[in-house]
């Protein structure tokens, strides 16, 4: 499938060079460049070439495409502990309406993704019927 | 390539049917099951069927195959709001050796992945040479 950008998407505009980005990789499918706001050194995107706000909107190849670019930073990157995270939605921390997986150097326990942890008593009756109920 | 695991590990044995799971969707590459620790209702993992500590390990097959599995199970869930988070070393909060792909529905304040965004001040000219300085 075709890349399909949006007009006045701040990420579509960082694709198509009308913003200028401090890019480091290009693929078909798929847009890299560190993040101008980072966590840690290294701190970079990668974006979809295809407009759409959140993860389960986006035609298969350009999610397959996405973690082998990431990989690709990560071993240019050299970090041993780093984090991937897509937010999909303002509740979970999404700032721009385009898709965007960060990678994430964690160096140290200062600098990087800092991660809260709040997990919830299993159930497992409930997990069973809820394993059962999902439809795939 | 095919599929490979490991003896010892828990995913793998998981992968195997050797430990018992709430097993929500299989591939040729991929297995997606519930969490037992869930951060909130839903919580669920995608493990490639490759035994491999860290993300940039893995080839790219298996890699490619993780992003579209996620969007099955994020659209089963019917979640508006969750992340997507996949964690490489002790330091960056990964706990079990093998490769795994969250997927977090963030239903409210309190329940899902709890994020920290510790933003360093951008300087322009290091990301410039940064950016210039990785090898993609």
């Amino acid at each position: 499938m075709a890349s399909k950008l949006a007009a006045e998407c701040l990420f579509c505009k960082i694709i198509r060079s009308e913003i200028p980005s401090f890019k480091i990789h290009e693929t078909a499918h798929s847009f890299a460049f560190l993040d101008i706001g980072p966590l840690s050194e290294g701190h970079a995107l990668v974006i979809p070439k295809y407009h759409a706000e959140k993860m389960h909107e986006l035609p298969d190849e350009f999610l397959a495409d996405a973690m082998p670019v990431a990989k690709k930073i990560a071993v240019a990157l050299g970090a041993d502990n780093y984090n991937i995270l897509q937010n999909n939605g303002r509740l979970a921390h999404q700032e721009v309406p385009h898709v965007h997986f960060h990678i994430i150097p964690k160096p140290n326990e200062e600098e990087g993704l800092a991660i809260g942890w709040p997990t919830k008593k299993a159930d497992f009756e409930r997990l069973k019927e809820l394993a059962g109920s999902l439809k795939l």
